[in-house]
């Protein structure tokens, strides 16, 4: 059903990528009747008119983005497609004029162009300073000039072609192989400029480009970009369906994390669906069983309640499916993906459709009340072109979700996080992951650019919710070996009353095993709210310090142990992202339980861990050595047990009660365990005890070797005998 | 017409306080057409109908704010009140069951307890820590037992009253003068607890005692209460009419601020409404030329965009118009006071009513659409009984609020903070004050009640947006000083281009004067957003050192300076709050205009000061010498000028532009302000060059001898005469 029928639209006519003849024809008959599709009509209308009112400028390329002549040539690009648009369905010539006289302006200016004078670039653009932007513009511009083709002249089209759009191609491509000739989220954006303005321009020796590569590349075997990743493997196959290929895994999870994915969905899409109009007979939405429509609805199952994308590797917190790329991509995905009913739920809420007849299908199904929920449930999504490099578990309740990450390393915007977890309740941060260290196109900061702190800090293990050993990251803070691993799921079972994952890292500490199952518990007549539960086995060979941390985000209110402020602070280590944490107090952990409360957004939270008197509690926060102000002040509490080969860390993470700042009101502003108890830990078995403050107790015994749901197991502890089938039993 | 027609209903008959016979007839009559009360009503009968399906819980008395002993007779005085109106509205005899059946549990625990077991404080009550929660019980219960008066046999009211109310209200009046025979919030809950239960019971003695104080009581001269105020002065007048007299401005000011005016307002109004119904005579709402309606206008004036309290002296962040007392305060305002329309609009958004003939005047007047926007404008309200003991502007225009404070003391809840100020943008605190430090309520943080630090931070100078001289809080951070001087008026000028407020303070540093001039300039072809100037002179007698702190909010984007991060923290100081503030960058003032842009909540702002090489920029943040985190860590950036008799700080702060994490664009990110410099400081003239980015200049000459408006002034600034009429020109 998602592919029927468009060969018919594949004539040489324009337009015929996007829009299509037909399509246009089909949104013409039925303007004013729908209207989330006449009210975007309307809003991208207010856009461009006002953007035509100031006249055109394209100013000579000079600075970051932030910067005026960066953020000028990109309002270009989107107004140029969205006048295309408008001149088609509207019939309105001063929308064709206004994009054949800013082409006109960029053919003049193009060809002058020496590189960007911004050098930090591994591949400098001419209006941009980096290619990845330019290619942004030309996947953009070549829309706008679909539309427009039939309007120009023969020699309007040979000049803006000869003079802007094949040499601009060209440049993307030829002359930056080291952009052009990799599977990355940049190459993608390269590719697929090429591919876009191939189509518009029925030029078939790029369109081989753009989906195959460069057929040789002059790229050295070690040259790295600038964010450290390697340019190219061995035998390493490039070109748009490569980089379909390898990045996405079979369960449409994008290995660089959702920041990125999200970016890279656009021109993935909007290829896709120009393919699709031009070459059916690639069934480029068929390909590796559907990969692209799995894409979006993975995307959209990596967002908090709010549809904030998680901040998983490199990601700017705040960015949410309301952005223009998932407008895009949820209109695609429905109109080419089986219109899935669900879709029209999240496209409800962007309120917002692409003018074309997927924002049409869209538009049309809302209309009709077609629409059913986005029903978020625990999920996992498997990392690895082939699903088998670990991978992603979100555990869900109401409102607790907590991220649970397993993956490969997710190419150089990677982060050295094995087994980090991060949580929300109700599309808050509870326990956050960091994100990434860059204000993105803030000029202020670096250019908008990535920061260095966010290889000092933000990559470094000890940002992150997981276990570090001696101090030093994961992998020992190498791409070059961190890229080569991944940890491995052991287990994901989901039911009403325990939701669990479960996932081993053999390769970050070389002879260190770690394995952490973390679990939400539903069970309210025994603890009233659903809490997480947390189990972190550290197997060692050597004798180690193991620190674990956890980033809440709040106020303390109450611990149950003595802890001592730091007069004056100092930082908590000299490398490794150490030394970018200040230590504000110390503590000895209580022989038994910690307990750790504190209160966010009117929540209350308590972290029970089961401690030794062995263990040290420090409390750190961020921001030491760090002369420009690029971090946020944030607050952390380690966990650190030193001179040991095994370590085991359980924990328990409530969020419960509230408080009201208008009525004063504080509801059950205290956790409702009493006491969480290892009853035993071997190599095969850990047993875990947790009481509530009835005195009533419940056992999580869990099976550490066998993860199989048919196995029997008994076992005894403290002379009761214990039996049970599948990996692990909570009673 | 606000008291008309109301002494007809002063019959024996009950009730007669706050519901009248003749007001739930009319109620009754009306059920099931009026929305807004309908609703309210069904409210207030889901949560009194859930209370009493728990049944009557009526504990022995033992933990602090926050402690379910202490939450629960909170709960139970709510509920009590509550079940009474539905007893009299819906004629249900459950619920008048309901009330007697725990009021006899009370009556049979109240003779037997003692002093409250924790012994904090000055004032310790029976049911609660201190008589101040006895005093509410007892406002909220003789509202419960004047609805079930009549329903009661004659044997259970004397039970009642013996055996409970005439011992409770003995208790916090004659057996507690210090609390009692006061001018105080405190006292007037004291006042009123007896005054209400007075009225019920026709007990004239008991009402002598509320509205005119104890005759006689035994309070040393120099007694002090748990914040350190004095509990009485000489031939200080005392009890409720007292306290009506003395701590309202004519303006209706309450002079602990408005956190404190709220919690005061409900006793005020609700013993008003009562003395209105049985003592129409006393024609309370017209004392002091209406006062009372004034102070919840004055109340409301006090809020940001959302509704929510400015933090001033002691106050808890979040408290708004929204809580129980400002629904009370707002209905019995607009029945009183003359049905001002704009009173509605605050009502609707309360979206509740008193359950009474105010409550149903305020409905009816939603129900027929008179509500009109209140228009909060700029404004002055004057401190002190007279109004003549300085005072709080207001300068507002669209979205910006800045908060202007030269009061008197405020009481014992007062801050040293003389000439501070703090701002908002659109409801978000941009400039803050610190507010208090305490967690209402909340157990967990020292019972609820205020921690340490309020008295060695919050109230201090240090910690607010204000010059400090010498490390040294104002008045030497005395109380006995403090309380004896208010700062002074020097004028304020609103009009459509510039908003100016400026006052003087001459005694918090003997032998220094401190004159602050603030504006909001609106002037959009000079400046395109609305801005900030802020002219604060100090003039010395000896050398002094001068610290002028803003405790901006959000992340630093940008200096135009260069500072040195410490590797090491220490404190800024060793006391007067000095010692809570870590110091995390130092630096040289640059020798002309110091710029500091930051970002919150994706708004971009900056700080443009005219600076000098001489002066020091510190960078801090507050968390210092603060063992159990009490205090949250913001940060503040100080202008420091040492060794100077006299100091000039010109200052502008502009909001501008804006940042979306959706759409990663940056927009304005940069000030318009290229310079401000002082052209002319004498004594009697300052005048303020502002330069924009376009090289245009703009004037700004201030009189600071001569604040009347038709006065001619000429000064010759570099050879170029400047003549103008009124205390300052901008030109
Ligand atoms: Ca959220
Ligand atoms: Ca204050
Ligand atoms: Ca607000
Ligand atoms: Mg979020
Ligand atoms: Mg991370
Ligand atoms: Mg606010
Ligand atoms: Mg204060």
């Amino acid at each position: 059903a998602a592919i029927k029928n468009n060969v018919e639209q594949n004539t040489a006519s324009h337009p015929s990528l996007i829009l299509t003849q037909k399509g246009v024809k089909n949104i013409k008959a039925q303007l004013g009747t729908i209207p989330l599709f006449d009210k975007t009509l309307e809003d991208v209308k207010q856009d461009v008119d006002a953007e035509i009112s100031k006249g055109i400028a394209v100013p000579i390329p000079k600075d970051f983005s932030g910067g005026y002549t960066h953020e000028q040539h990109k309002k270009n690009f989107l107004i140029l497609q969205k006048a295309g648009v408008l001149y088609q369905i509207l019939d309105d010539e001063k929308y064709a004029v206004y994009v054949r006289d800013m082409f006109l302006e960029y053919a003049k200016l193009y060809p002058t162009l020496p590189l960007h004078p911004q050098e930090r670039s591994y591949a400098r653009g001419k209006l941009f300073w980096q290619c990845l932007n330019d290619s942004n513009w030309l996947v953009y511009a070549s829309q706008a000039y679909d539309c427009i083709y039939n309007w120009l002249s023969k020699e309007e089209r040979e000049h803006l072609e000869n003079d802007l759009f094949i040499p601009f191609a060209n440049f993307i491509s030829e002359k930056n192989p080291q952009f052009f000739n990799r599977v990355h989220n940049h190459s993608t954006w390269g590719n697929v400029a090429v591919g876009m303005i191939a189509l518009v321009m029925d030029n078939d020796e790029l369109l081989q480009k753009a989906l195959y590569g460069l057929k040789t590349d002059s790229i050295a075997a070690n040259l790295k970009d600038d964010d450290g990743g390697f340019i190219k493997n061995k035998d390493q196959k490039v070109g748009f369906l490569a980089n379909l290929d390898e990045p996405f895994s079979p369960d449409g999870y994008y290995t660089e994390g959702p920041y990125y994915q999200r970016y890279a969905m656009y021109p993935f899409l909007i290829f896709a669906q120009a393919l699709e109009n031009k070459k059916p007979e690639l069934k480029i939405f068929e390909h590796k069983n559907a990969v692209l429509t799995k894409a979006v609805e993975a995307l959209i199952n990596l967002t908090d309640k709010d549809g904030e994308f998680y901040t998983i590797n490199d990601a700017q917190k705040g960015m949410s499916y309301y952005s223009r790329e998932l407008v895009t991509a949820v209109d695609i995905a429905y109109h080419y993906g089986g219109n899935n009913p669900e879709l029209l739920s999240i496209a409800k809420k962007q309120n917002k459709v692409n003018l074309d007849d997927t924002g049409l299908a869209v538009a049309l199904g809302l209309k009709n009340n077609l629409d059913k929920p986005f029903r978020k449930k625990s999920i996992t999504l498997t990392d690895g072109p082939n699903g088998n490099q670990g991978g992603i578990s979100i555990l869900r309740n109401n409102n607790l979700e907590v991220i649970f990450k397993y993956t490969a390393q997710g190419l150089s915007h990677g982060h050295y996080d094995k087994l980090s977890f991060f949580m929300y309740n109700n599309g808050t941060e509870v326990i956050q992951d960091y994100g990434l260290a860059r204000f993105v196109n803030i000029e202020q900061k670096g250019g908008g650019n990535y920061l260095k702190e966010n290889t000092t800090w933000a990559k470094q293990t000890i940002a992150h919710n997981t276990v570090i050993q001696n101090e030093t990251s994961h992998f020992n803070g190498k791409y070059s070996i961190g890229s080569k691993n991944h940890s491995n799921q052991y287990l994901f079972n989901i039911s009403e009353k325990i939701k669990v994952v479960s996932a081993k890292e053999n390769n970050a500490y070389p002879g260190t095993e770690l394995h952490r199952t973390m679990a939400i518990v539903t069970d309210s007549s025994f603890i009233k709210q659903p809490f997480v539960l947390d189990i972190f086995n550290v197997i060692g060979t050597s004798t180690n310090k193991y620190d674990l941390p956890f980033y809440y985000k709040g106020q303390i209110m109450q611990t149950n142990f003595k802890y001592t402020q730091q007069a004056t602070l100092k930082t908590l280590g000299d490398k490794n992202g150490y030394q970018h944490l200040f230590v504000e107090a110390l503590a000895d952990a209580p022989n038994s339980n910690l307990k750790f409360n504190w209160m966010h957004n009117n929540v209350f939270y308590t972290l029970t861990s089961a401690t030794q008197a062995t263990d040290k509690i420090i409390f750190a926060r961020i921001g030491a050595n760090d002369p420009e102000y690029n971090l946020r002040r944030d607050p952390t509490l380690i966990i650190r047990k030193t001179n040991t080969k095994n370590a085991l860390y359980v924990n328990a993470i409530e969020a419960h009660g509230s408080y009201s700042p208008v009525s004063e009101f504080s509801v059950n502003a205290y956790s409702s365990i009493a006491k969480i108890e290892t009853l035993l830990n071997t190599k095969d078995y850990t047993a875990i005890r947790i009481t509530n403050n009835n005195k009533q107790s419940k056992l999580f015994i869990f099976s550490n070797t066998n993860p199989d749901k048919t196995t029997a197991h008994s076992i005894t502890i403290n002379d009761n005998e214990f039996n049970w089938v599948g990996s692990y039993t909570y009673n």
